[in-house]
């Protein structure tokens, strides 16, 4: 093969090679990590807020936060009691990446903890192209931004394993056709794992709290019986 | 200076050339250019919608719409009066860039327009970067995605000569605090001109309406008094 093309391809793969080597840490490690996605503004901190309460009696949690600028999320999430909360800044960059998230690990004593959240850079678009090594996808969709996103945003919502609906307290108040909405799930992610709820009003939330309690059970027990 | 340096230069200012062949064209032909950009869901197609049956007798509309995949943006710009509306598919890109507008630009009898309206992709991020040669910036914010978002997204806020803030009927179901948003706003954008919403009952528009009205009406007797 000639030459130049392995290097195109090994700039291509650089990403997920990173992604790859991430999770290979966090397998080790036995930390489940879920990689949170969403529009700007449609509850990821809110969600890491509100399941962490319910969360931090039962299992060690570390937060990783993505954002521009601030450290506002990190705080959020400390102040909700996540065992360990880094921020980091993208300097501008639309996304995380699977290098930033590495950087991130390296920060954490990972054999700690239990679960890892990933809150990415709110945006529907970029942040589904880059892989990070999580083994969950999680999108945080919202009933104020219409029913009409799966249509529009079709790569965020086919490449996800979960799907939150959040601000469900907001549906007598908004023009939001739930059918249309889930018609358009189901073309793109047919049978996608989805909780209605809402962080303001916790309705719906402990459907979701125990779904990831369950999961990162047999996470844990798999890892132990892999290491035995 | 060496010609490498000279290179890199060309290829990062691409993007700023092919802006400035837009707005000259767009200048040449009388016609106003508004670049809106938001979040997704945040309201620009609404807005459009309302915006335009106020206009539409007053004065000449394109509107270009840029979106991922669909169609969708276009069609209602159509039915909401448009005089002309042109689709942008994205093929998956989180932005336009001048290029893209430059083709839509291509397909238009500009001369025969008094206003255009680009609709940008969903993104509080990448759309920022990419100038499309557009007289004016408008930010969409909304009040669902809180009061936080001018500290998260700066370099949007920094950017925009307009701010609406839209779903202002929404306030009295969800904690939004006003000053802190508009504390964040003046910091990044002092003095930016805002309109607060509602393309859902309508409140607030007519503001936005008659100061746009404006806008064109003085770019347009500029424009006559330049070519006298």
């Amino acid at each position: 093969m000639p030459k130049r093309v392995a290097v195109v391809e090994n700039i291509l793969n650089a990403n997920d090679r990173m992604a790859q080597v991430n999770r290979l840490r966090l397998d080790k490690s036995g930390v489940l990590a879920i990689n949170l996605m969403a529009s700007p503004g449609a509850g990821k901190t809110s969600l890491i807020e509100q399941t962490l309460p319910l969360l931090v009696s039962r299992m060690r949690i570390a937060v990783v936060d993505g954002d521009l600028a601030t450290s506002l999320d990190a705080d959020r999430a400390t102040a909700a009691g996540a065992h360990a909360a880094i921020q980091i800044n993208t300097g501008g960059n639309c996304h995380l990446d699977a290098v930033m998230l590495g950087g991130a690990l390296e920060q954490l004593d990972l054999p700690q903890f239990d679960l890892l959240i990933v809150e990415n850079v709110g945006n529907l678009v970029c942040p589904a192209s880059f892989a990070l090594g999580t083994h969950l996808s999680v999108l945080v969709a919202s009933i104020p931004e219409g029913d009409d996103k799966p249509h529009k945003y079709p790569g965020m919502y086919r490449g996800v394993d979960v799907l939150i609906i959040n601000k469900i307290d907001l549906l007598p108040y908004i023009d939001f056709r739930m059918d249309f909405f889930k018609q358009g799930v189901e073309i793109l992610n047919p049978g996608v794992i989805t909780f209605p709820l809402s962080c303001r009003t916790m309705e719906g939330l402990q459907a979701w709290v125990d779904w990831l309690v369950e999961k990162v059970r047999v996470f844990k027990s798999r890892a132990s019986e892999t290491q035995t």
